[in-house]
C-alpha cells in the first residue's frame, strides 16, 4: 500500500493519520523514511518550543496551561512529551491520563508522549520526526517536553526554536550549582510556582547567574514568573517566546543553530541507520547472539566481538 | 610507543595508569582498543554495584560513606559517577570538590566523573569500561553513581551486578506514581535520608509496590533505611548487597543477565564504532558539512542526506 493517501491526510491535518504517521516513525516501520523525506518540505511554519527543567518544577502543568492559552488565540497545538526511560516518574503514563480531561476533547491539541528508546536507538530521533510531522500538518505551536537530564533529552530540547527552562523556588542551592550548560540551552527561565517562599532568592541568584552567561548573541533572558496551576503567567511567558524567536531570526546566529541542529539530525539517523543496516539479517543476528554467549562467558571480549561482527560480512 | 607498560601498571593497581587507561578510553584515542582487549580477560573479579536514584536523594554522599565503610573492611574501592549532561545538576565537578576532601587522600579509593558523551557516542561504553579497568586493577568494590533519568544512564546500572535504588521519604506520591521499572532494575532499595518525617509512609507504599513486583527469581527486594550523613544503616546496606550477590551466582537467571549486558556492550560499541568508521575520513566529514548546511536550508531532508551520505561512498 501507498504511503500517499498517508502523507495527505497527515498535511491536511488528520489527527489520526497523525498519530499513524508518528508512530510509523516511532517503530521505523518500512516506509518511515520515505514518508520523512515526503514531510521535510511541508515543516518549517511552527514555532517549537523545548520546555525542560528538573523534575517537580511543574513542567507538564505548565505545558498544558500553555497550550490552552495558544488555543484561546485560535492556534493548532501539538505537544510531545519525552518520556526519558526512568522508573522515578510516571510521566507519559500519568501524565497523559490527566491531559486527557483537560485537553483530549480539543481536537485542535494533539498529545503524544514517546516512549523510551529501543536497542537501535531512536528516542531523539523519533521526537524530532514526530514534531516534523505536526508542523506540517499546521500545528502551529509544538511544545516539546522533557525532563532536563539525559543526554537524548538535553538534545532533544536545542532542537527547539526556543528554549524554556523551568525552576521553582526553593532550589536556592541547585541554582548555584547549576552548570554552565543551563545557560547553553536556556532561552527563556520561568520561575514557576512563583507563589511558594523563597522566590525572590531564587529569582535574584538565576539573574546573578544569567549576567555571568557569555552567549554568542545578546539575547537579554528573560525569567518569567508562573503559578501554572492558577494560570498566572502565561500570557508573559507566551510573549517571551514570541521576542526570543522574532530576535533569533534577526541573528546570523540563527543559522548556525540551525546547521548543529541539522548536522545532530543526520548524526542520529546514521547512528540508527547504520546499525539498522548490520542487523538486518537473520545471520548477523545470530552471530549477534553467539558473540553475546562469548562475551558473557567471558571467552571474549566485546571489542573483539564488534571486530567479528564487522570481519565476519554481517556488516556492509 | 607501545601500550604493554600502561597495561601492566593497570594490572598492578597504579592509579595514574587507571586513570590514563580511562581516558584514553573515554577520548576512544587509537590504542583504546586493544587496550580494552587485553584488560577484558583480567575482570570479572570485583562486585560492580550500581547505585540510582532521583535528584536530590543523596546519592553521592551514600556512595562516599559506603565506600568509606569499605575502606575500613582493608577493600580497595573504585567510584564511577555519571554525569549526565544536565544543566540541572553542579554534579560531577561540585561532587569531586567535595568528595576530594574526604577520600582522595586514600590511595586505595579510586573516584572518576565520566562526563557526557560526544557526537559519536561512549557515555554508556566509557563508563562500562572504565569499570572494567577499575576491575582488572584490582579495585574489590566498585561503586557506578547515576541520576535515574535518562537512557544511558539506566542501561549502564542495569550493567552492574548489583543495583541499588535510593529514595527519600516525602517522595509519597512519586512512589505512588513510579513505573514497573523501578523494580525490573533495583535489587535492593534504599530510603536514605530515614530520620526525615514520612519515612514509613514511604516505606510502606514501596513495601506494597514491591509485592507486586514479578522477578524472574526469587530474590525478596530487601528495603534498607540510611542515614548516609550520619553513616547509619551503612553496615545493613553492605550486607544486603552482600546477599543479593550471592543469591544472584546461585540462580540460573544470572547468565541470562550476564547474556543481555553483554548483547548490550556489543551493541552499544558497535554503534559507537560504525559512526567511528563512517567519519574517519576528511571527505566524509566535509561531506557531512556540506549535507548539514542543505538541510539546515531545507535544501534537503535528513533522511535523504543519509541515504546519500551512504550512497557517496563515504561510508563502508
Amino acid at each position: 500500500m501507498s504511503d500517499q493517501p498517508l502523507i495527505d491526510r497527515v498535511i491536511a491535518g488528520d489527527a489520526r493519520a497523525v498519530a499513524r504517521a508518528i508512530s510509523k516513525v516511532e517503530d521505523g516501520t518500512a516506509g518511515a523514511s520515505q514518508l520523512m523525506k515526503e514531510i521535510f518540505p511541508r515543516t518549517g511554519r511552527a514555532l517549537v518550543v523545548g520546555i525542560t527543567g528538573a523534575p517537580g518544577a511543574g513542567k507538564s502543568t505548565l505545558v498544558d496551561r500553555l497550550a490552552a492559552f495558544y488555543r484561546k488565540q485560535g492556534q493548532r497545538v501539538g505537544i510531545v512529551a519525552v518520556d526519558p526511560s526512568s522508573p522515578f516518574s510516571g510521566g507519559a503514563i500519568l501524565g497523559d491520563r490527566i491531559r486527557m480531561q483537560a485537553l483530549a476533547l480539543d481536537k485542535d491539541v494533539f498529545i503524544r508522549s514517546m516512549a523510551t528508546r529501543g536497542n537501535l536507538g531512536g528516542l531523539a530521533r523519533g521526537t524530532v520526526d514526530a514534531v516534523a510531522i505536526l508542523d506540517a500538518a499546521g500545528y502551529q505551536k509544538i511544545l516539546v517536553e522533557t525532563v532536563g537530564v539525559g543526554q537524548d533529552e538535553v538534545e532533544i530540547v536545542k532542537t527547539a526554536d526556543v528554549c524554556v527552562v523551568v525552576m521553582v523556588p526553593g532550589m536556592g542551592d541547585d541554582v548555584q550549582t547549576m552548570k554552565a550548560g543551563i545557560m547553553e540551552i536556556g532561552d527563556i527561565f520561568v520561575i514557576n510556582k512563583a507563589d511558594r517562599e523563597g522566590v525572590l532568592r531564587t529569582e535574584k541568584e538565576l539573574q546573578a547567574l544569567l549576567t555571568l552567561a557569555s552567549r554568542e548573541d545578546d539575547w537579554q533572558m528573560p525569567i518569567v514568573k508562573t503559578v501554572a496551576t492558577e494560570n498566572r503567567g502565561l500570557e508573559e511567558l507566551a510573549v517571551a517566546i514570541e521576542q526570543s524567536r522574532k530576535f533569533q531570526l534577526t541573528q546570523s546566529t540563527s543559522s548556525e543553530r540551525r546547521h548543529a541542529v541539522a548536522r545532530w539530525r543526520i548524526l542520529e539517523l546514521l547512528r540508527d541507520r547504520l546499525l539498522e543496516e548490520t542487523l538486518k539479517t537473520n545471520q548477523a543476528n545470530e552471530k549477534l547472539e553467539a558473540l553475546a554467549a562469548e562475551v558473557a562467558t567471558k571467552q571474549r571480549d566485546p571489542y573483539s566481538a564488534v571486530d567479528e561482527l564487522i570481519k565476519s560480512g554481517a556488516v556492509n
